[in-house]
């Protein structure tokens, strides 16, 4: 007997969950589109050097395999590194700055849980070659667009930038060594606390005095101008921390002179984000109606999308989870409700009805109605009907002798049990 | 130095090419839905166990590997496995019949060669649980408007079953075993001719007379109803061609009465199909305008869905070739022409118009116009034109210190080099 399953961690998408998800990556990709993002596709399959020592510890997550002439092969583990190579490859092919987008799986062996895959997709917008402020707004923009677009009612972009992070650390007096260790902690901020950052920091040696200096810091809260101005203050003796500001100031004006609305975003220096590869600003999303996490985030990263090239390359980009996506949506109730495409079953009343059936059935699909019409016509109309309630589609159409007669369509509403005769060439409109 | 470049047979596709695999994609996605198929997604990934003793000689064109836990996988060769195994783990959750589609890359360690790669995504439907020669209709229906709906100007989708092919080396005197070379020779009858077909059938031992009755049914044409009659004629003692015969006339009907265009399709007992698993009618497309080889095929195949479930799954289906339509489309000149997303690039003239111009990015991106925009506002209007144009954007907006005064914007023509003002209010509709 066959195994019957599937790969730990990684999922078949039957059509209602598949519905979703087109709809996220659709709804998604229209945004992008909208902003002259571009799409690239690379293969889910590279040479495992292109992979291998970019990731660190997190290398160990690689799907590696040898192929029949026995070449090192790797499974695409994100969409930065083909990014990057496709940025080296093709110099003489892409115009810098590009606004590119790129929607596809990744795999990555880690351990499943909840919410964490072994085959996952996302969805990535990035703006390589621009240090310009104005491109780090746009991916914040298309950021907003993008969860409007899907639905979400209430979400807040927050905003810091990793020199900000690095000037608190350095006027605490902290070097570079101890920073990432700071960043960490206040990382768990929302998880574990103040207090419990506080002691997280004393746990690694940064005294009382420091401790406080940073979650005064840390905390502050309020509009952005006001955070902006108080963190003018505290750090006004760093330079690299007042060409920070400098930066997000220009980075908020850019979101304000492009319409976005001030609530979608806001300063936020307790921000750490995780990944050492951001070298500017970052930014992550939360929405009080989902308090276990961020819906997605992203930073600038000028390092990494040169590193095939040997030059710099200055990067912003941000990456939709499509899995995150999609379990906040069912939660939330977010997208459409559809079970099923079509709309519409159209029934064989009987032998002298199937042309005329078949016909309309094809006059609407051509007016854009996805239709689903019965496969054995000479089944009792009971049993055809049962079959389009048991597909989920929401009307029946049935064309027999008395509605030919009277140039009519009955429509049935299979929900509410409701049925109406409609005018032959007035129903495509009516089921529009 | 790092290898910069792609595994053989697999490719990175830029922007120009995906913009034209994304149409392919997506109206063939729309045509599916308005025929009420299903998105069903499954890993690209898959226990090595549930590919092998499916394929044959094939099997060897499988990529597999060892996971980090020594389990054997292997890479996705085609949808109609995964399919089988969808069918029998989710018996629960699917009620027949299933019109299903799945797009998606398949891998296979194949040598490449032109039109052939190693990975390659294909867009498939079936109608999995259905006898119904209406079910054989309604693929072919969506084969004729999917290739309609991309724009081909003439197509002919040959039509013909694998008990006619059986039946026609049976009354030749044929047996079983025999008839399989019969099929492979009369498979290349576009390729040696009929002089061609008649020395390989001699040469695998067919005798003089047989191959002539071989040819002379083989090579029947005309109308399908003439063709319907001769075969019948030909085929009248043999009771499994008549069935087939009979199968044959009633998917031709249902063509007829779903208003599929006569020219579309024809009956053709000269089509033979390669794969074995065919058990019902075959079909296949051919182009005037392509004449290097078929467009598509497809067929009806009862023994291959069930075999995870331990009973035969009628089914038919079809599986459209990215590529291949992506190779034909772009030497037609079908399909979109436009080298890039964005319809429009909005310059900023100076400091004091740029919330004005983005302001009026943001409401033409309302409005459904793609829009990129100046990242370094700050640069002169020529080098953001001169971008503006090397990206392929057909129209520039300038929103200079005249045209805000006279509440107009300049649209440039890139192309023709044409401008002119339009009224502020006008622009998002003078655009769409």
């Amino acid at each position: 007997m066959q195994k019957l399953q599937n790969i730990k961690g990684m999922r078949d998408h039957l059509p209602p969950a598949m519905l979703l998800r087109q709809y996220i990556i659709n709804t998604l990709i229209g945004v992008f589109e909208r902003y002259g993002f571009e799409p690239l596709s690379t293969p889910v399959l590279e040479y495992a050097e292109v992979l291998e020592g970019k990731l660190g510890d997190d290398e160990k997550l690689i799907y590696r395999f040898e192929d029949h002439g026995g070449r090192k092969l790797a499974l695409r583990y994100d969409q930065t590194v083909p990014l990057a190579r496709v940025v080296a490859q093709y110099s003489g092919q892409i115009t810098l700055p590009w606004r590119r987008y790129a929607v596809g799986a990744s795999y990555r062996g880690e351990r499943p849980a909840r919410g964490r895959y072994r085959e996952f997709w996302q969805a990535d917008v990035d703006i390589v070659g621009s240090h310009s402020p104005l491109a780090d707004a746009e991916i914040v923009a298309v950021l907003s667009d993008g969860l409007e677009a899907l639905g979400f009612p209430t979400f807040t972009t927050l905003l810091n930038h990793r020199q900000v992070l690095g000037g608190i650390a350095r006027v605490s007096g902290l070097d570079e060594e101890a920073a990432g260790g700071i960043y960490r902690a206040i990382d768990k901020l929302d998880k574990i606390g103040a207090e419990g950052v506080r002691e997280e920091l004393r746990h690694s040696g940064v005294d009382q005095g420091c401790a406080d200096r940073i979650l005064e810091m840390v905390l502050l809260e309020g509009s952005s101008e006001d955070t902006l101005q108080a963190l003018r203050q505290h750090l006004h003796d760093d330079a690299r921390a007042v060409a920070a500001l400098d930066n997000l100031e220009d980075i908020l004006r850019g979101l304000e002179d492009m319409g976005i609305a001030p609530a979608r975003y806001c300063l936020s220096p307790r921000l750490a984000r995780g990944l050492s590869y951001y070298t500017g600003a970052v930014f992550e999303t939360i929405s009080s109606h989902w308090p276990q996490g961020s819906l997605l985030g992203g930073g600038r990263y000028d390092d990494l999308i040169g590193m095939f090239a040997g030059q710099r390359v200055a990067t912003v980009g941000l990456a939709f989870g499509v899995e995150r996506l999609h379990d906040v949506m069912e939660e939330l109730g977010l997208g459409p409700r559809n079970r099923t495409t079509a709309q519409v079953f159209v029934t064989v009343f009987g032998a002298e009805q199937r042309v005329a059936s078949l016909q309309l059935a094809r006059e609407l699909r051509a007016a854009g109605v996805p239709v689903m019409t019965a496969l054995e016509p000479e089944s009792p109309l009971g049993k055809q009907l049962k079959e389009a309630d048991r597909k989920g589609v929401r009307y029946a159409l049935v064309l027999g002798p008395d509605e030919l007669s009277r140039s009519e369509v009955l429509v049935k509403d299979l929900a509410s049990g409701e049925q109406r005769g409609v005018a032959r060439e007035a129903v495509a409109e009516a089921l529009r």
